[in-house]
């Protein structure tokens, strides 16, 4: 099957980053199919027919299977591919469940909370639609929260190293991708009164480096510059 | 382990539901423990301290282990219980593969789809809040479309009896316990024009009964009159 592998992808989706960075780490051959969200290239009647009827990305073809949803799809190859036991705890049935647990979790509260913050403060004005000042703050707040929730009870003040406990797993991956997006609407996640997921979000990079900095390029470059962010490296494309 | 298993659940929660009827289904011993969400039981300390941590149901508690989130739930369950293959297609990475990919996807879609109109048109009058008639005719449009996707491309207009195939599995008792909910807030689901969708619920309530019944006891009796809804079983409680 090696090489048959699709990835239909965009850099500006988390689930796609994380699952760019996923295989790539884990040096399964697959082939690169950017789709241009900008350009709603998602939503048109090909891509819906041939690769995903939601008309979303990620997804996943190979020959005549095709899967959608990151989460499904990292299943997928788990149980396909060699990797590596930690990145999904097989063979530890407890673990597994605290993975599925936060990647079930996360749906209507971290992704939640960072896209709606997104969508409204950044996406809206480049759809020439009007912000509202209040909605802003109030979803401002709701990140706050969140955020604020994955540092005392989900990282346990920093007596948790990963999210499911002393081990990184994929649940680590996609949070990072998930909040590293809130950058570009010039929302700072890693604060000074957030030390602990400061410091999970720089093991996270650091665990899946090169890849989680290339898949991370575009977001960096878009973030405005009072928001920290890693160095981007050097464009080959 | 038998008899250890407890579940914390509301009959207004659709997961809860869902879990509950997936349970006595498979005669999977449990204690029944009930948290009244009218009373905001699964936001006190005691419970987000001993129960789950996130102040959600349903959760389950199995001596020292806690674990929220049905569909985590749900895989725990099939690795360690007697559960027959075709709940969660063990054995067939494939047909897990679908299955994954419907309860990932249905957490931004037909379930927010169902929730946001619930609680926007059913629960905020309740509380007290006013109803916008045009933010509620939004969410009307959004629910429509969400359901009209699940007949025409889930269930492929009736080519497909069930959500992921030819077997009935635990994505559909999944969905069909987020679709009963829209009943409460006056919203029929299995309108004329929607007939397949209409079997389908049939056909889960058939495979799943008498627990699908008595799950939704108190769905059926806060559904106004004008929609249909099957009789509800004598209360014993």
């Amino acid at each position: 099957m090696s090489g048959k592998l699709k990835l239909y992808y965009d850099f500006l989706s988390q689930p796609s980053r994380a699952l760019y960075i996923f295989l790539s780490k884990n040096e399964i051959p697959f082939q690169r199919c950017p789709v241009a969200l900008r350009k709603f290239e998602q939503k048109s009647p090909e891509y819906k027919k041939n690769v995903n009827r939601f008309g979303k990305v990620p997804c996943i073809v190979e020959d005549d299977f095709r899967l959608a949803e990151s989460v499904a799809i990292v299943r997928y190859i788990c149980q396909k591919y060699d990797v590596p036991s930690y990145w999904y705890q097989t063979n530890n049935s407890i673990g597994q469940a605290r993975i599925d647990e936060y990647l079930s979790y996360q749906h209507l509260n971290i992704r939640a909370d960072v896209s709606l913050y997104f969508f409204y403060v950044w996406l809206n004005p480049l759809t020439g639609k009007s912000v509202d000042q209040e909605k802003a703050a109030r979803l401002r707040a709701r990140l706050d929260k969140g955020l604020n929730f994955f540092e005392q009870v989900l990282l346990d003040n920093g007596n948790k190293p990963f999210l499911t406990g002393d081990q990184f797993t994929y649940a680590d991956l996609s949070a990072a991708c998930e909040i590293e997006q809130a950058k570009i609407a010039g929302y700072n996640p890693c604060t000074a009164d957030r030390p602990h997921l400061s410091n999970w979000m720089a093991a996270v990079r650091e665990r899946t480096n090169p890849f989680y900095d290339e898949a991370h390029k575009y977001v960096y470059r878009l973030t405005p510059e009072h928001i920290p962010t890693p160095a981007v490296p050097a464009d080959d494309d």
